[in-house]
């Protein structure tokens, strides 16, 4: 008996599925950019969403790069970093590309410590930087002494003591922790409170115990407890390892990579392997801080999107109703609602990331272009919002759709590929 | 223009409800029993509930006192305790009556250190004791040596360290931990993992800038984070400091207090005052632990009936579609439905309060034994189930009803005092 193309299909986008629901992602370890991500020499900078040019960056985007190259030593001035930066000197490569995410902007550079997350199931690795906390930061497109000065001190002081701590942990499963966060009101994209009190919680522990230097556990632990988002980046590392093994399933339709460079948002998609399908990123609707207004907003960036890519952010917006009202998007009711349209898009619910506001039902789980081309339901992302000019920072929160492009190139690529 | 008494009785809940939303209960200091409790004699044993004689305990009340007995020393061995305890040398007291509530047995004695938790709209206080933790304690009627060594240990180490820590916090506000705890997925009676989490969060940078003792500080940390429940007795002493002021309104109909036994529940009501309105307590139905059974179930116990008094627990079960599993009461619609009924008998609701599940309605707030009376409608309490023999622990966790002839009692009372 053989199968016909539907049936070959969704039994391909099921061992997708069943793939993503038996990852078991754990932290195991906090390592530098420079020993890890293969091909990362002193002058690449990374980022986030698709590949693109100097010129096609965002201005956040390009605040950002002028900050690491500072923070990298490659120049001593804003001024001549911005020299450096248009100047070829530096390389620019998509984190995705290097095994790693970051929100935002998302800059990864050869100095940084990053968190070493390893999804025991299939072995394969995903790397991610930390969590800088909120307001002037680098992922928002900050760059100036303050925001270099914390990402020095993450680099010589808090990474040690969190490798020390990992390892006296024993390596903390990422996906029981997010199990948890999720039935606390996190969808854990812009809500991460529960996940990351959880965290706090475990790790604080071992912190004590990695170090004598009162003045250097002080600061480590108010920067861990301080910062409400600190679980993002490690979800985001989470989900990168959760969503790499279902790569490369011939026939699936699923979607394993969804990221933004604020300039394109791009798609991977299982069966066509490593291709970015990209279209013009939109704008995020949301709710801006005092002061500021959607004149100010930088168009949608990060790799954060890989939380929807596996289920969390706005497809588990009914896991938290509180987030709708942070990202202006209405009542309890239009959280389940977004919810409800995101099952109609994917091809599975999760085995272990359930609801309990939707009476535990799990996230819906591997996004189908096939559907979301079909019904005109496009993935919904919970985002920040970054000023559009460098060097300002977050400006609100908000929720954006992948671009339909994305998907339509995305199905002619597969139906070129079968020639059908 | 004269009011009808059905006014004065609305007008008079009302103005308790108010004083319920006012309340701004603020943990400020943790003080020894002995310096806190006016009439607290060394020899003096405060349980929970109603007052009730040494025959009339339970197991694991008797059990608990026993242990007490040990830990102040007026005893070597368990069988000198035992005979102690029978002899007439220890005097027993209702928590409630010198200001304190404790959870399950509620045990507090002369050396045991106590939260110190300011109502800071009106200036009143309450006490309780440190949780200590699940399993085998104290609280469910266990007594060994691990139990002694570890209130030995709350006594000696924890209570120093603590107090310097809350002192360098400023004084941490319970309500506002507490209401982010609600939008989390606790009811805070069964389910305190966001707020104690919260709490940990919050304590921890002054934990460690308290003692440079790296030993203290290890088993103070694990203790804090190993403990999910730890923040229910922050809350019962919450629930006591936000409850008292709403105590001796002319007309009023609310109720104050409920508290049990493990023999009697008895209710206050707000024009009553002080006086109990009693009557034989209920047994929980719920899950058991594996390997225990309800015929290994004692009788409802504890102060933490205080957290229904207020609005949490079982009222705000819809806040906490997780807890209606552990306390084995069905579905998330079920827990919906549990809140629904105690907006049925409760006069207002709260204005902090508020439940995300619930389109961010306040919970129900202010019980009037006036609509129990007329509804049929009983609070319901989400409880921690002992085992009725002394020195054995918790054995499960379900949901229980205040009987309904507490509240015929005191409308009786009601009526006779208005001669009606």
């Amino acid at each position: 008996m053989t199968m016909n193309l539907i049936e070959k299909i969704e039994k391909a986008n099921q061992e997708a599925v069943d793939i993503i629901n038996n990852a078991q992602p754990v932290l195991v370890d906090m390592k530098y950019a420079k020993d890890v991500l293969e091909g990362l020499g002193k002058n690449t900078i990374l980022h986030a969403g698709p590949p693109l040019e100097w010129e096609e960056m965002s201005g956040p985007m390009q605040g950002a790069i002028v900050g690491v190259i500072r923070y990298e030593g490659l120049a001593e001035t804003e001024e001549e970093a911005w020299e450096v930066a248009t100047s070829g000197k530096v390389k620019f490569g998509a984190n995705h590309a290097y095994g790693a995410v970051g929100p935002m902007t998302g800059m990864i550079s050869y100095s940084m410590p990053l968190f070493e997350v390893v999804n025991e199931t299939y072995g394969n690795k995903a790397y991610v930087a930390v969590n800088e906390g909120l307001g002037k930061v680098m992922r928002f497109g900050a760059n100036d002494d303050e925001v270099l000065e914390r990402l020095t001190w993450l680099e010589k002081d808090f990474a040690p003591i969190m490798k020390k701590a990992i390892a006296l942990s024993g390596g903390i499963n990422l996906k029981v922790m997010a199990s948890r966060a999720l039935a606390m009101g996190d969808e854990m994209h812009q809500r991460n409170i529960a996940a990351s009190s959880l965290f706090a919680r475990e790790i604080m522990p071992h912190i004590i115990r990695t170090t004598g230097d009162a003045k250097k556990l002080e600061r480590i632990v108010d920067f861990i407890v301080g910062n409400e988002q600190f679980f993002l980046n490690l979800a985001m590392a989470q989900g990168k390892a959760t969503m790499d093994p279902a790569k490369n399933i011939e026939y699936s339709t699923i979607v394993t990579t969804m990221a933004r460079n604020g300039n394109k948002f791009g798609i991977k998609v299982s069966s066509l392997g490593e291709e970015w399908f990209e279209a013009p990123v939109n704008m995020p609707v949301g709710l801006y801080f005092p002061g500021f207004t959607e004149d100010d907003a930088n168009p949608d960036m990060g790799d954060s999107a890989i939380m929807e890519t596996y289920g969390l952010g706005g497809c588990a917006m009914a896991a938290a109703p509180a987030v709708v009202r942070f990202v202006g998007a209405g009542s309890t009711q239009d959280a389940i609602n977004y919810t409800n349209e995101m099952y109609q898009i994917s091809h599975g619910r999760s085995t272990l990331y359930t609801m309990p506001t939707m009476d535990f039902q799990g996230v819906p789980t591997g996004i189908d272009i096939r559907k979301v081309v079909d019904t005109g339901i496009l993935p919904v992302i919970n985002t920040g919002i970054a000023h559009k000019e460098p060097g300002i920072g977050q400006v609100g929160a908000g929720v954006v759709t992948a671009p339909m492009e994305c998907f339509i190139k995305a199905i002619k690529a597969y139906g070129d590929k079968l020639n059908l």
